[in-house]
């Protein structure tokens, strides 16, 4: 999946001349100065659905039209921890799980994944010798490039990260075991298996059955498998998620992974349903955890959602009009990094077949220069490194485009100038190399 | 505010000779079998809104009309951590304070004080020495009759609970001094301020300013000051709250209170809007703790209960329609209890003027067997020793009556039987003493 643009004739920079070097570093500093005088505002920042794609949703606003659930139950009430069934359902269908095995929440997954490994910190999972927050040091494996968001989690509580190769199969399974097998203080892992956050890569069925069964020396060992872009797709090809309890239940480690996806890109990023799954234990765990701290979700919001699309399959229908609108973004993305670094030899990309991200990986040690170069222009991209454990990159390669919130115009500028920046800094380095 | 009933010419039962004590224990248990016989079932256990209450609310389920804010931001998408500016505004008008103190987040409040403690035990708060669960132990200050799930709360996170009485105006601060002047460990306090759950009590502003001032132990003392039933008054008397936190800067001690509220009981149980008011510090604090769990709250939510209520007046006028509804429930109760058990002398119940909940104080040793024998009647009451850490009343008298939900008639006929069960647990100890 990873590439280097199409077939060309061009020259690969490194194999240009000092002279040459000099001579294109001119012509590519003349782009910048025409691109900087453009005064952009631009912003490739953040995984946020575009206005257009909200309002597939819009019809939301006005529901739902009862109060009453499917049983008659008044779900403007308090009550129900584990969410609304019906809903419940359309998650189960969506995730390939149990209905029994889902819980539907509030507007975010990250607060379940919060609520998971603060419940694990304060008092332990239901095969945990003892709370973490008790353990000298709790350490958690970090697929590499990842979400920036589990990371900053794992920072602010205090959990060590130890980072893994995300290979496109999905993590590099021999360094995990590596990791896991004999140190009791590894006890758990992040993972987004679909159309992963940022490279796009889908973990397969051959990688996970290897992460639910591999031996770990920590008996409570949890993945955290973030499943936000299960129904993400890009192209006719509609990868099918792993079936992650399944394969842990088989392997006999059923309480290992616990799944999280959310609405948040199907609807409104703001105002969507969250929901877990996990095996019984973990899933009577959670609830008993939250009942300490909720009476029940928005259960009306649930109910929104499942007199908007029905079932899974209006999920499905709805996903097809979202992919409607930002297959082009991404196209223009490739279109862009093709047209100018193709076979330079000086960047890669991916062309992702779903989720919300493309990766790019530039010349080693001029990330850092691209993301300055590019805001010196009006284009605010990802802060290099925000992929990695602390923002840190150890090769400064990695950026995180982020297309769909821009209208397809913005990205097309936004990701013209993005290609010069890469070259710039390419050039930059390269030169500066050639007179050392 | 705690009464006996009526004026009334009954002899106190413990006046009655045994003989009469043995007469009047075969007439109630005549009327007990005649209320078993009927078949009741009925509920007085938790403090939900009736269908009718909810009903007041319907208009939201087809808000909000719009997506944007006032400022003409997207409400649909992520952002915004706390929360819609004009739903702030409500609240801040309602809890008396700046709206900058204010943070609107999800349908909880309760969820909200679980963030805070479980962020206390992980990080400490701003003046904390150490995260608080480094702590040896972590004790916090109870007013009892209190609030079961605060309780339950503390018990899970395993903060130890020391008790003091709540008085009519508030908690006993000569008791709370004592417990907090010398023992760092005492790291906080509970306290529903206004129409406390269960007794009803209003904390007076002479009661908070003491709380605010008085010195403490420790450094990082906070009171989590729950004020749930800040506008939902009983009578034309409708009382302010204290304000907490005006009261607390001004003796130096700006962090020391953390304020919640939500539209749990003003619109939906299950799909309203919690806040939290802190110091900026502790706001700050908060919001920075929160950028690690949530992307933003349901601002779609929010602009939903601005449309609907328009201001702080709008909620007034609310809560004036629900107190038509309630009150008369309230009124049942107060009757039910004074035409059987007034100047009995073996009972003494609130007649509240705000809230949730009528506290009813049986004979001594008598409140389980009351609860026992009412549900063997077909009348569910919350379980005795609810409103006292670890569900355990000292003198087991207490009992939490919750009239909201039944229906009139259902409260009628579920308060005579109560009155019943009172009595035949009174008799029953009263004859057993008088043979022992």
């Amino acid at each position: 999946m990873r590439h280097d643009g199409p077939v060309t004739t061009r020259t690969p920079l490194s194999d240009l001349s000092a002279d040459e070097l000099a001579a294109r570093l001119t012509e590519v500093r003349a782009d910048y100065d025409a691109l900087h005088k453009r005064g952009l505002d631009l912003d490739l920042t953040r995984g946020k659905p575009g206005a257009d794609q909200l309002d597939l949703s819009n019809g939301l606003l006005a529901l739902p039209s009862s109060y009453r659930d499917r049983s008659g139950a008044d779900i403007r009430n308090y009550g129900g921890l584990d969410g609304l069934t019906e809903m419940r359902e359309i998650f189960a269908d969506l995730l390939g799980v149990d209905v029994s095995a889902v819980v539907c929440g509030g507007n975010s997954s990250l607060t379940m994944m919060y609520q998971v490994v603060t419940a694990l910190l304060l008092k332990g999972g239901p095969d945990s010798p003892r709370p973490w927050s008790q353990e000298p040091v709790v350490k958690f494996v970090c697929p590499v490039p990842g979400y920036d968001r589990h990371f900053t989690m794992m920072a602010e509580l205090g959990i060590e990260m130890v980072t893994v190769p995300m290979n496109a199969d999905g993590p590099d399974v021999a360094a995990v075991r590596a990791l896991v097998a004999d140190d009791p203080s590894v006890k758990g892992m992040w993972i987004v298996p679909t159309y992963a956050n940022p490279t796009g890569a889908v973990c397969s069925t051959e990688v996970a059955a290897e992460l639910m069964a591999m031996p770990t020396a920590a008996p409570d060992f949890r993945i955290l498998w973030d499943n936000a872009y299960a129904v993400h797709h890009l192209t006719d090809e509609e990868t099918k998620s792993a079936d992650a309890l399944g394969l842990a239940a088989a392997s006999e480690h059923p309480n290992r992974p616990i799944m999280f996806a959310s609405t948040s890109k199907i609807t409104f990023a703001g105002a969507g349903v969250a929901a877990l799954a996990a095996s019984p234990e973990n899933k009577a765990w959670y609830i008993q955890r939250l009942s300490f701290a909720s009476i029940g979700p928005d259960k009306v919001n649930h109910l929104r959602h499942v007199e908007f699309f029905k079932d899974a399959d209006g999920v499905r229908a709805h996903m097809r009009q979202h992919r409607d609108l930002i297959a082009p973004k991404f196209a223009a993305v490739e279109d862009a990094l093709a047209a100018r670094l193709g076979g330079l030899g000086i960047a890669e990309w991916t062309a992702p077949t779903g989720g919300y991200f493309v990766n790019l990986d530039v010349l080693d040690g001029t990330a850092s220069r691209v993301v300055d170069l590019a805001k010196d222009a009006g284009i605010a991209l990802t802060p290099a490194g925000s992929a990695f454990p602390h923002g840190e990159d150890p090769n400064d390669r990695n950026i995180r485009l982020a297309p769909t919130f821009p209208s397809l115009g913005e990205v097309e500028t936004a990701m013209a100038g993005v290609a010069v920046c890469v070259e710039l800094a390419a050039l930059e380095k390269l030169t500066a190399d050639a007179e050392a």
